[in-house]
């Protein structure tokens, strides 16, 4: 397998896929539309929804049937991004180096562009067609399941954390507490929403949700190293903005060695989860390397 | 019927419902906590869920089952209202005579604050039991009525319009886009959840509809003209303070005698939709004056 022209075709599907699910950029009133495409379309490899789809794929679901709900991972992604961003959160100008949502638009459409993505998201769980393994309860559980991944006790109790953390040295036990909410949380049910909705037994799912928080991890620490080591392109944030914003990180905290070895931990750890499952894993297993190959 | 104590008991319930359905204040993290129940219980008619509840009652459902949703609708409400008075949207300081929950927490957690209500509320409204009228397919219906009614054909699209429209003079066509989806498409949603929860038929959901329509266009036109002529203490925020920021109202439009005309009317066509109903609609009938009555 070619692993990245098969990510590129993957993330083109769920690209078509926003662009026809989403009010069309003139629709009244248009500036709000306009304002959510921006964010949506500036970019992004589509990790979340990849993740679903493959997660329905490889657990005997329809991954055309399922798109509507991995779309509505991607808004509530790009939501998180653009409300962070915000003056008030980390004030950040660029991002992918494009103008950050409320630096195109104005403050108030960037809070309401977010809060718009995030009401979206929810609207689109529900536009799943209820047939083969996609029955209205299945629907239902994912709809509580991302509730609860993106709220407070997930990614949102990790951006709390992670703010009112900003300006304090904090131990390693905080520092895994924000990444796995912040991120883990959205990265463990986007597997769970492609598994759930394709009728999964609950041991896939357990297998599939440890790959899943494992995955986060190695992505999360790699990102952390990558913001000292890695250049803006590859970031699409200018490197060294954690250091900027006096951000705890791992490498900071552990050493870069140290966190290097961490990062290939997980890594290991995540394939290891996919074990009871055949090639038809590859992708997700291959998908790790990617991950951790950006930092070296 | 005493309607200001039967409305005082319902909407006590729907205080004890809120209560014991969102995380406590001392959970982790417990700002984010404290900055959502701050919010949620800063005072409030609990008009939504009271009408969701009254249109189950009224259409043969469990006013106890559909409990959950009709609390969602409230933390919507209260999200709206959080991110609304922000300094990038209406740079409000107090709301009911309270600092509101960006002077109170900071911007970053009422931006944070916000987005958990607004989470939080398509969690609860799963947490309905699946049992009596309640479906799956009910519960699905609900959860994509809500989201469509919060997002940019209901509610955000109305706040979009008027941040956007608050520096000109606008147009009849425009105020009433506004406040048919800033207030109205919740209002409508709400006695929407109560009767599709119930089960009830489509008839019996139009005529609901379109009470809810009136019923919002009276309370909204009355809250204009309140804002003229109110004191302080009823509205909740200082009278005047649409003039202040410049935004469009009934009675600047169309002059206070003809304001008031409009409300009227609205308000008897709201009574007249629930012609079919017997006196098991006389709450909602009551409601309607009750919405009236402020104005004068």
């Amino acid at each position: 397998m070619n692993f990245l022209s098969e990510l590129e075709k993957r993330s083109g599907k769920v690209n078509a896929a926003l662009d026809e699910l989403l009010p069309a950029a003139g629709e009244y009133p248009p500036i709000i539309h306009e304002a959510m495409r921006y964010s949506l379309f500036a970019g992004g490899k589509r990790l979340r929804p990849v993740l679903a789809l493959a997660s329905a794929e490889i657990t005997g679901g329809s991954t055309e049937d399922i798109m509507p709900a991995a779309c509505a991972l991607e808004l509530i992604h790009t939501y998180s991004l653009v409300h962070d961003d915000l003056p008030a959160m980390d004030n950040d100008d660029l991002r992918r180096g494009m103008p950050t949502c409320h630096r195109k638009f104005g403050e108030a459409m960037a809070i309401l562009a977010g809060d718009a993505l995030l009401t979206a998201a929810f609207e689109l769980i529900t536009r799943c067609p209820l047939r083969g393994r996609i029955t209205p309860e299945r629907m239902i559980r994912v709809v509580a399941e991302v509730a609860s991944a993106a709220g407070t006790a997930g990614l949102i109790g990790g951006q709390v954390v992670d703010v009112i953390s900003a300006a304090d040295r904090i131990d390693g036990e905080t520092l895994a507490y924000i990444h796995r909410n912040k991120t883990g949380a959205m990265y463990r049910v986007s597997v769970r929403t492609g598994a759930i909705l394709s009728g999964a037994g609950e041991e896939d799912l357990e297998r599939l949700t440890g790959y899943a928080d494992h995955l986060g991890m190695a992505f999360q620490i790699t990102d952390d190293i990558l913001d000292i080591t890695g250049d803006d392109q590859l970031m699409g944030k200018p490197s060294g903005s954690d250091l900027k914003n006096n951000k705890a990180t791992y490498p900071a905290l552990y050493g870069m060695d140290e966190a290097r070895k961490m990062a290939a931990l997980e890594a290991d750890m995540a394939v290891r989860c996919l074990e009871s499952f055949g090639p038809e894993a590859d992708f997700l297993r291959e998908l790790v390397w990617f991950v951790i190959r950006r930092s070296h």
